[in-house]
């Protein structure tokens, strides 16, 4: 929100127009390069230990019709994107979709939704601006924080200063769209506890378990919004803290811990900003459901193909997760987080993270 | 969370064991009559102005196996709500899915999280306590508030005093499952705005829209939780305040409104407790996709048919419903809040909501 990120932001964005103006100038046709964004072109960057984007470039070049308009619609989203800097407001991306029906050339104008974000994800990467330094927000945020963690925010109607046990109702603190707009006051906490289901937060809450065991609960609501990932990045940069992942024993839940260690396909350009490469994962571990025999259910035929797909993941690529998915496709069945309750309520606070913490030294 | 209400709830469901007790006593094979869930079977309780279940019962008799079995679960149910109250806990209703495991009969067991969540409804029925008085929580609540409310919400941890505009950072006030748990000591707020979509509430925190018009602004998030709807019903019960919604224009929405209005086929035996009769529909209207020539997309058969089954429910005969719904029938189209911002990103706040508020007599 200060002025000197907008300022940043806005000459990084005025710096792309005036290439595409150079480029004009001296003859050329102009034209944008981009990372390639598949899984075959994401690689371990070894310096900050995530996955960025490898060497591979697609053009966008105004040598056709479809590039010259993708082009044309860049310039147009940088002078939106200039002026919000300049008003210091901000805009979802869903509103930069329908704001382009008001621009002055129809050529300008996105077809879809998908063809904005994607503008929005290719202004990050060739200006290596964040989009929420671009003042775009996303539809939801939502997620929240329970702990020994005071903080202050910067709101647009002033500062707030929050303590995330002391003032807030049993819902928590509930991120701001901009997690960069917080600074960290002070700090009780000894790890960060991420939480895949709102079922699990609420029972840990409920259990004081961020009291007992001065944890800072942040509920990840599954797959994590930007700002969730963003926020437990700084807890670990700045304070220090731990950070372990707490989902449900299937596919796509190893997937929601593989976003915030690692980052997604879809946003390594953004892996030094979201991704908490030392995250570790508590559970719950395919063995888990073996060595308590926790209610399963069978893996569907998606389950497997994810869980085969998670062996060729680059991601994934290390003996822990390899053993953990070969037990599973062996055993062929998930468990969810709250299955621990067959166990009783308070089986999961009392005894299996308590054990977990301790196996992985954190005790 | 009062012992009063807890004492309260636990009469109830053992008056419940107590008649099938009394059943057997009697030599009768025990049975429980429930009103049968239908869209045929609810109807308009003038008293109340709500949507509630007709005279048709169905009735759950122990004279088959499968009979038997469900008054076996609901007596196991009984027994851990029961449990649940004495010691001042609560659950959710996954936990008790995965918690009938180590119950110690086989047959009590539930095959699947439809079936619990099902017997959880048959006893707030036939107990007339709600399953927040059984302290059984849902997965996610989530919704927040941001307005001139003042109020004191009873955790776990102690009494909180939050103001939801001074005391909030730009996320809000969040929802506690059990908004009963929140008493309002202040409000200078005019109305409740409920809002569909999470783009939207943040354009209005953004745009000020509650600091300068006096608004409570009520995120429902999609298809609201029963938590948010029950804070909105005490808004209006407790605090005399208007209650305006505003969703998409498309049939699902109008679904929204209708569930914070009338409340739904699945809940009409909470009506009383979570419906707020007197809430207005703001928009978006189909009539304001004409009248702001808004972008639009087509109606997909789903959409027709969704829009057709409105103009036979019960909740949507109103002159009003019927006009909007042929209107939006007849151009073919929807359209969303969001779609507001190709008029600027200031058109909603500045012109949309003021004019139909004024229209409403609600400036």
């Amino acid at each position: 929100m200060s002025t000197d990120s907008n300022t940043e932001a806005q000459k990084k964005l005025i710096d792309l127009a005036a290439e595409f103006y150079d480029q004009f100038d001296r003859g050329e046709i102009p034209t944008m390069s981009l990372p390639t964004r598949t899984k075959t072109n994401i690689e371990y960057d070894e310096d900050s230990n995530v996955w960025v984007y490898g060497d591979r470039e697609s053009t966008r070049s105004a040598n056709s019709i479809r590039g010259a308009r993708k082009l044309l619609k860049a310039v147009y989203t940088i002078e939106f994107l200039n002026n919000q800097l300049e008003e210091d407001r901000s805009s979802t991306l869903r509103e930069l979709y329908y704001l382009s029906e008001s621009w002055d050339s129809d050529e300008a104008q996105f077809s879809s939704q998908d063809e904005s974000n994607q503008m929005i994800e290719d202004l990050e990467i060739v200006s290596e601006v964040t989009r929420e330094d671009f003042h775009m927000r996303p539809e939801e945020s939502g997620a929240t924080v329970m702990g020994p963690l005071h903080i202050r925010e910067q709101t647009r109607r002033g500062e707030r200063k929050i303590h995330c046990q002391k003032d807030v109702g049993e819902g928590g603190y509930q991120i701001p769209n901009n997690p960069d707009t917080i600074e960290f006051l002070d700090c009780d906490a000894d790890f960060v506890l991420a939480v895949e289901t709102g079922g699990m937060r609420d029972r840990l809450v409920e259990n004081g378990f961020d009291e007992e065991y001065n944890a800072l609960i942040v509920h990840l609501k599954g797959q994590p919004a930007r700002a969730t990932r963003r926020l437990i990045k700084r807890l670990q940069d700045e304070l220090g803290l731990p950070v372990t992942v707490f989902t449900d024993a299937d596919p796509w839940s190893y997937r929601i811990y593989g976003s915030v260690a690692y980052g997604s396909i879809k946003s390594a350009h953004l892996s030094k900003y979201l991704a908490t490469p030392e995250a570790q994962f508590i559970g719950v571990r395919p063995e888990d459901i073996v060595e308590y025999d926790l209610p399963t259910d069978p893996l569907s035929d998606s389950d497997i193909n994810a869980l085969e797909s998670e062996l060729e993941d680059p991601r994934f690529q290390t003996e822990y997760w390899k053993e953990q998915i070969e037990i599973q496709l062996d055993i062929g069945k998930k468990s969810e987080q709250q299955a621990l309750a067959s166990r009783g309520l308070d089986f999961v606070t009392d005894t299996y993270l308590p054990d977990r913490l301790e196996e992985m030294g954190m005790l």
